[in-house]
């Protein structure tokens, strides 16, 4: 057991790309859990584009992260202590504990053994049923439908694309590389994938859904979004979950057009998976079956130490992941 | 019975503001009905924003209207000469005639008598439609929901406003005077009305709005658009039915950020009327009763002349018109 709790503060709202000195890696001593109350040792961090809303000051889905406060984030860690009844050492919980390495709670969620755990930070916990709610709950996707997927190979976009192709859907990924197209097609069974950095998306996009997008799930936003907008089919639907590629502007870009949402009759609609917690278990009764039988696969990039996660976060910004980024903040027990 | 056909004829598509020249009034001989036809006279011409976008070869919703062909629009007439059973001349007739005085046709809907004529272009029309089941339909209020409209004294919004009012909302027009302001509040039943012309959009809608716009019925676009979406309550919902600053822009501006959208879990979805013709009787059914006992109140702005039509349409872009602007293009019988 180390013997500091090393945290991630934010000391400055970063200005368009994060810079050095907008958050700061501190050492503060390992709480101590009072009566009733838990030590957890973060075991993951999960790395998210939605750090960086977080980070700023716009209005947003929750109260930005205060100056001065730990890093908000997703975490899972183990019980090292425990003055509760409820939890022994050892236990595996699921905490919000956010950039630090030790967090003393009242409680958490504890989390059965025998799941890889990068699965909980994945394909079974808010990113899967980002995936999974936004697809079924906004979607609405019927057989034979068109289905595109931006970031096809991030962690949200990769399940999108498999729970879309089970439910009998044409699915169509764009990703920002040759081999990340391979991949979507081979290993997440996207039917195609369009490379944005190298093909024109509108005639892509044309090429690959001949019938028009019946639903696009939007991770992207700016030129994606607006190629997506002249291809849509009557009554599309866009999932409106992220606009990754404008979260570094200091002030938010217009957005598309909407004559084509007007001229189809479609439909674009916010989502943010906060509103679905109380829906959680019906998200895992359908995907830990699919999951289990390897109907759903899914990717982890996992970079070890807590005092690299700044940096992991750029990845995001720049395609540099597959899949779920991780921090591993400390080694499973 | 005049002895020609004036036709307006699309001779070019119109590049930005209409010009004279980019339509042609011509005479025609009058159609003669074959066997089983009507010849129908027109009495009123529907203008409406759309008209604009049927000139222009965009992708819309139905095929533009060709070059060298009449105008097209919405209309109403009087039964002339039938070689049909089914009707008698004095017969009055929906139509989809166009900018003209007379057409053949093999048969039209016919209209219950008793009722005044303009109300058929209007509240009880395709306006009225488009105000019902763009509110209820895709708006679905709640009673002390709050409700924006843009183009509050227009022909569809002063509809809006009165049923949103029905409903148990708070109703909040926007329009382009005072004297319309005044207008929208004391005959139209909104709660307040902001004039977009001298109020600062934002600060006037958060004052109006102070618990957040639960329903935006945009007939507008464009920097009024820009300002709701700066001003959504959680879950908002936004009828796009039209965006008439836009139309004539050659190419379609930008759109607002969509930033919004996602923070506020607000849905935005397209709308046009003819995909509810089949449900019209609904309409009918609740409308009817609302005008008869006066609870729905409804204004015509009534243009004498086909030959004033293409003059009159730039009424629609500048705010000329109050309610539905129609031109009276023969005289009822």
């Amino acid at each position: 057991m180390r013997n500091s709790n090393r945290q991630w503060i934010l000391r400055k709202r970063p200005q368009g790309e994060i810079k050095a000195g907008d958050l700061e890696l501190v050492e503060q001593p390992i709480p101590v859990p009072g009566p009733g109350q838990i030590l957890v040792r973060t075991l993951y961090l999960s790395l998210d584009p939605t750090n960086r809303i977080w980070m700023s000051d716009m209005e947003q889905y929750m109260p930005p992260v205060q100056l001065g406060d730990v890093m908000r984030g997703g975490s899972i860690g183990v019980v090292e202590q425990s003055n509760n009844p409820d939890y022994a050492p050892g236990d595996i919980v699921n905490t919000f504990a956010g950039w630090q390495e030790y967090v003393v709670l009242d409680g958490a969620q504890k989390l059965a053994k025998g799941v890889p755990l990068p699965a909980y930070m994945s394909v079974l916990g808010a990113t899967g049923a980002t995936a999974y709610f936004g697809l079924l709950d906004l979607g609405k996707p019927k057989p034979g439908e068109t289905v595109v997927v931006s970031a096809a190979c991030g962690a949200v976009g990769s399940i999108v694309g498999q729970i879309a192709k089970l439910k009998g859907c044409r699915t169509v990924g764009i990703a920002g590389s040759d081999e990340k197209c391979r991949h979507a097609v081979e290993k997440l069974s996207f039917d195609a994938c369009i490379n944005y950095k190298t093909e024109d998306m509108r005639d892509a996009l044309k090429r690959e859904c001949p019938n028009g997008i019946d639903i696009d799930f939007e991770n992207a936003g700016g030129e994606i979004l607006d190629a997506v907008m002249d291809n849509l089919a009557m009554k599309a639907r866009i999932v409106l979950c992220g606009m990754i590629s404008q979260y570094n502007a200091d002030t938010p870009p217009p957005g598309p057009s909407l004559t084509n949402i007007l001229m189809k009759r479609a439909r674009i609609e916010g989502f943010i998976i906060i509103d679905y917690l109380p829906r959680f278990g019906e998200f895992i009764a359908e995907m830990a079956p699919w999951v289990a039988a390897g109907k759903i696969k899914y990717d982890t990039t996992i970079v070890p130490g807590i005092e690299n996660a700044l940096g992991a976060l750029d990845m995001l910004f720049t395609g540099k992941n597959t899949g779920k980024l991780l921090i591993q903040v400390s080694e499973e027990p």
